[in-house]
């Protein structure tokens, strides 16, 4: 899993029906300091994560599985909220 | 899944039984604030996205599901057209 | 998809056994204008693709799904050859 | 699998159900030469491993498989504790 | 597919079970000219490749095909050793 950043949310109306009434966020994968890391990502959210916040996320058919219809064509889901981080670096 | 624009068309005589009649587009990968990120893809289009539209896409299996034939060999789709995105950052 | 140009042949006569018989490519990925992006592959062939031509492939399981043997341990496939890309941009 | 050292560990109060008593570690990617590689990821660990440990990790569904719910959504596990690398080169 | 060169060993009393007995090699990715090409990945080998051989390797659940558990959390195998590569350009 990859950790990230809450900064956006995407609006679409036409869209594969299996994705009517998940939330799409745009979510910026960061390191383990904080600092931005790659390109930003559509996730799909079920654990309710708010804009700003850490949250660590799934690739691929794993992103989809928290999903109702984990066969929904997802390929990235936010799958925890991060309290803290424990760097001992 | 990744935000992409429309670039361009392929056509294809000679391709795998499974792909006839699947339209098949060049999306160039972008960043939430519209900036070409990486290399274009070939990706399937089942919701009849047009040239220059903002769309989102699934990687690998999940770009095949809604196809006709999921198990057509195809490891990207496009899945949504994209209204608008919130960026709060 | 990818887009890749077919560069070389691979010949290997220590192998898995279930790629007995597959044709295997090496192909350089380019972007839609022709050039190289990234690392060459090694990639099965069901199409009857020849050196020079350009194609499309797909990645991990959805390139072994041509194969006789869908369950051989291949991770890129050449899916189609291109005729032609219409780019607008 | 790629190898990994140890670097911080994850608090998630509010994670996706099956995740409930999962260990996650924030590992960095390293080289055989044990110089940094990419982006610090979030693994889930069954092995035991501490912190500075070298490590070696599957990726995917591949790394889930030693959960005992296999079908959780983690992407990322630590497979082994290494104890020497040999590089003849 | 991808083309590396064997260049170490690893070795691992602390690992997933169903590791036991698989032999674990550090392999370098190599471009079709011989040139290192990314970062060392450790990968399975059923195929009994030697050091500084060039072998072409699957990733993710292609990798772990070829053992004698395919669910074992392996996402890289050496697939085949490479003889002859015939690059036209």
């Amino acid at each position: 899993m990859y950790l990230a950043r809450i900064i956006g949310t995407v609006v679409a109306t036409q869209k594969d029906a299996s994705l009517k009434g998940v939330k799409l966020m745009v979510i910026q994968p960061i390191d383990s300091n904080g600092q931005d890391a790659g390109q930003p990502v559509v996730a799909a959210d079920t654990i309710g994560a708010g804009y700003g916040e850490i949250v660590f996320c799934a690739k691929s058919k794993e992103g989809a599985m928290p999903l109702r219809d984990p066969n929904a064509p997802v390929d990235a889901g936010i799958i925890g909220i991060v309290d803290s981080i424990y760097n001992k670096a």
